[in-house]
């Protein structure tokens, strides 16, 4: 996490890993077939902690769409917390062909539940009817944008500015009656 | 932007630089006083390109939305005909740290008329009165995330798919009122 985190991809070795954990390179191998199966690893690892964040913020009683917008307020107050996971995963997804290599655990119970509950919201057009990996980066990347910019002091972190950003993205993701019926019922 | 597109920042040294230009590094100080004058050159020229393409295909005598949804449609065609240049801002804007040292020339006309555009947007109460930085982050990270997925397959290029994801930016980045006028005027 350390080296993908400062580093990203291209810089990362398994020579640096071993360095940097203080073992002979060839004990890396005992654990890891090789760099791709270490890689796989860490990205089950930090993807199913960012899930487990999430999920545990998730109130099953409540409403899809307010699952939705406490999903994004979860996530947030997790990137604000670990910032080095969310590196990681971003430095792991930020190239597109590489990321189409990353394999997750269909047993990511957690990460297979905030899957489902994007689906149900499509089939239930709370979602709008686009990829859901498409949908799924709305949920995601922005809040980490925003979050990285609050880190560095770029963006203020105000109740009013968390707000306006989970109002944006919900915006982007509900068709417009969900979106309409999530407002009246948050008005503020 | 050959270095930076594919092995981003991490990997970037002027070593590099000079070996794959074919010239003694120390050449390389003739024209720039060291690699951060370098990386600000890149990023003037690419965010320039990428201003340029955006500023070219708008028309002033068109209402402001209409603009903000013609920036949205430029920028994804330049991104799927300019991969690199899209790819070398992306690295150069990804650590939000580094990003904060790097300046752009206030000279850079189309970039401005963008800027303008938008501070306009939020003054006419058409864009969301939120950060003119999240703003911008909107208009363009979506898209380049979106055309980088159409070009790796991973999305389908398509009318409907490209007007859905405009249809999310807009909704994003407009106040409501503003959001309904336009999809009034764009029922499809």
């Amino acid at each position: 996490m350390q080296l993908l985190a400062t580093g990203g991809l291209p810089n990362f070795s398994t020579t640096k890993v071993a360095k940097l954990a203080g073992i002979p390179q060839s004990n890396l191998y005992i654990y890891f077939q090789n760099k791709q199966d270490l890689l796989n690893a860490v990205y089950q690892t930090t993807v199913h902690e960012e899930s487990v964040a999430v999920v545990a913020a998730l109130t099953p009683q409540s409403d899809l769409t307010t699952q939705l917008a406490t999903s994004i307020t979860a996530l947030y107050d997790f990137a604000r917390q670990r910032p080095q996971v969310v590196a990681t995963v971003q430095a792991l997804t930020a190239d597109a062909q590489f990321k189409h290599q990353l394999t997750l655990k269909q047993a990511d119970q957690e990460n297979q539940q905030i899957q489902a509950l994007i689906q149900r919201g499509v089939a239930e057009h709370v979602l709008r009817p686009v990829d859901l990996n498409l949908l799924r980066y709305f949920l995601t990347q922005p809040v980490f944008h925003f979050a990285s910019g609050v880190t560095n002091a770029q963006y203020a972190d105000t109740p009013t500015s968390r707000q306006q950003l989970t109002t944006m993205l919900m915006a982007a993701i509900l068709t417009t009656p969900a979106f309409t019926d999530w407002q009246a019922h948050n008005a503020h």
